[in-house]
């Protein structure tokens, strides 16, 4: 119900079936991939230099190059960079002008990866210790700040092959997301004082969290695409919407999902005592969940009936709904972008990924 | 001794007397400071919106602005926006050009502020005490990122009134610029578990940490009035030699300075065991005083008698000579670009401020 299906799309790969999407997606995660990680490693390496390669080897442990563990798996699935490479083909340029910007979101999601974990005191990530743990605040706060730097850095090598107002217009919008991603962690940041919380509350936290990075990167692959106006709102549009739909899938998953239910409890949203969608709708209707969350944490063994609960008050029925609202409302928004060819139907079957639905 | 001497110039601004430069620094303050506040105040604002007004209160009060001692006395002396705007007017163009050049270095100077007393576990700064100390470290963290996404989005407001190629080569400066900060702050940070140092270890230091931001300074200011590349490079090697020449002399100062020997010896680098360019040379030297520091942290009442042998062992002799390297090489270089104006005698009389010389 909550997937996408390509039979809904009525543009010219309408005629590509489902199994043949998965197949292109394929074929351009293995085209593609190894040509964006070597991008990455080369933006990486200025930050290396004499003395500096302890700096340079944060930097590639955060990336998933080095230390215990690295690998395809610790490096998580490089779905942002791909979204701008297919949007770019799909907006009708050609992809390899993009890889500069596709290189630089990729970097600034790394870099908040950084802070974020610094700021949330979190002490693993993909099975490893973070940088704050494995060197120490102080090192992570600088690792980050060399990785922000070198992300915009990257950005601007688009200038070698765009027209120059492209450039300018592409350097901008990475900073405003960056900005973005900012406001959006200080609400994150403040709500955990807070208890008078609603759904109303969630949206822009949000917003700047999970969305404007994927927004930047579906309107920057239209920018080098040298899409109109027009088009490159819409796709922007796209990747607001579908990263509204994916975090909030995320939320519901996180209560509701197998492992938050069965076994890894100790993986429940519950647990952890996010403000997440669900819990949020919890708070705002002031009634038994309510009361439990002001008596203090849930223990995993809690979870799956407070799960429950929650269900009982209408979160879960509240949450689907807002993920099939969002979800067609990213589906329209990449309809009236008129996206083109193979990239288009690759693109669908990349967005599904991202929700979870391998479909 | 060491200060610069307006009669070794031979440039049109010559006839101008040492009384004449600062009343015209003067001036320049006076009509200048309030454009760079309003500048700064408008960029910053950007930061603020529906529920963000605790963020914007952060950064308006690391920028001086708010909060318990706000004012000209907490806010620092502005000295690198007037540097880029002074540098425009003398290389010929209109200083209002680089008006976003001049906030964008300073909110860069205040992010690596911010940061930077994170990383050294700093509590006071200009007798406030700082962001991290005030808020905490996962809201300072996420507060400088903001000024860092600030100062760049500021900065491509040159798009506003400079050509774009000039605005690219402008984004790319900051940008490395950044990513030099963090190289010297590494470089800081790993110096603190060393002992087998030299002075050789201290110049990439500082190079990062002072003087890239310095040079950043001059070269835009020079960009913002599209001057030849020569005339650039000379205005930024200018920029990197009063850099270092400033970082030095003020290491000198930590240790053999009035405060530092004098009532507040709590003051005096050697008591913080800072690795400056005096210590540095001491610990290389492997005589009395790199033994007593292995013994550990020197008391406010053993400094004096410590600076006094640091002194014998050549480290004062050492710096001062280095000071006075720097300065002729600053010198040099500012011939070379051949300033023009009133505007290159304010900047004359701003690097003698810099070099805590009233002249």
């Amino acid at each position: 119900m909550l997937g996408w299906r390509l039979k809904e799309f009525s543009h010219p790969y309408n005629s590509i079936s489902s199994a043949k999407a998965i197949m292109l997606l394929d074929q351009y995660f293995h085209t593609l991939l190894p040509i964006i990680e070597a991008e990455l490693v080369s933006a990486v390496a200025q930050a290396n230099g004499p003395g500096l390669s302890e700096l340079h080897s944060m930097l590639s442990y955060a990336m998933g190059w080095e230390g215990p563990g690295a690998g395809p798996e610790t490096r998580g699935k490089r779905i942002r960079p791909l979204l701008v490479l297919l949007t770019t083909a799909a907006a009708g340029g050609e992809w390899r002008v993009s890889l500069p910007a596709a290189a630089a979101v990729e970097l600034i999601h790394n870099f908040s990866l950084i802070h974020d974990d610094i700021e949330d005191q979190s002490t693993h990530r993909r099975g490893r210790p973070t940088i704050w743990k494995q060197w120490s605040i102080a090192h992570a706060t600088n690792a980050g700040d060399a990785l922000f730097a070198l992300a915009h850095l990257e950005l601007l090598r688009l200038a070698e092959t765009l027209p120059y107002p492209r450039v300018i217009q592409a350097a901008r919008l990475l900073n405003q997301t960056s900005l973005h991603l900012t406001q959006g962690q200080y609400l994150d940041l403040a709500y955990e004082q807070q208890l008078d919380l609603t759904e109303a509350d969630y949206w822009p936290m949000i917003a700047g969290k999970t969305s404007a990075l994927l927004a930047a990167c579906t309107e920057l692959g239209a920018i080098g695409a040298c899409a109109t106006d027009e088009t490159r709102q819409a796709y922007r549009q796209f990747g607001v919407s579908l990263g509204l739909a994916f975090q909030v899938q995320d939320d519901t998953l996180g209560i509701w999902g197998d492992s938050a239910l069965t076994g890894k409890s100790t993986d429940s949203d519950l647990v952890t005592g996010k403000k997440t969608l669900p819990v949020l709708y919890g708070l705002s209707k002031k009634r038994a969940f309510y009361q439990r969350w002001l008596r203090g944490a849930i223990s995993p063994s809690e979870a799956p009936s407070i799960a429950n609960l929650l269900a009982e008050e209408g979160a879960k029925e509240f949450c689907l709904h807002q993920v099939e609202r969002l979800t067609n409302q990213a589906l329209a928004a990449f309809t009236t972008a008129q996206p083109q060819g193979e990239a288009a139907a690759a693109l669908v079957d990349l967005a599904n990924l991202l929700l979870h639905r391998k479909s």
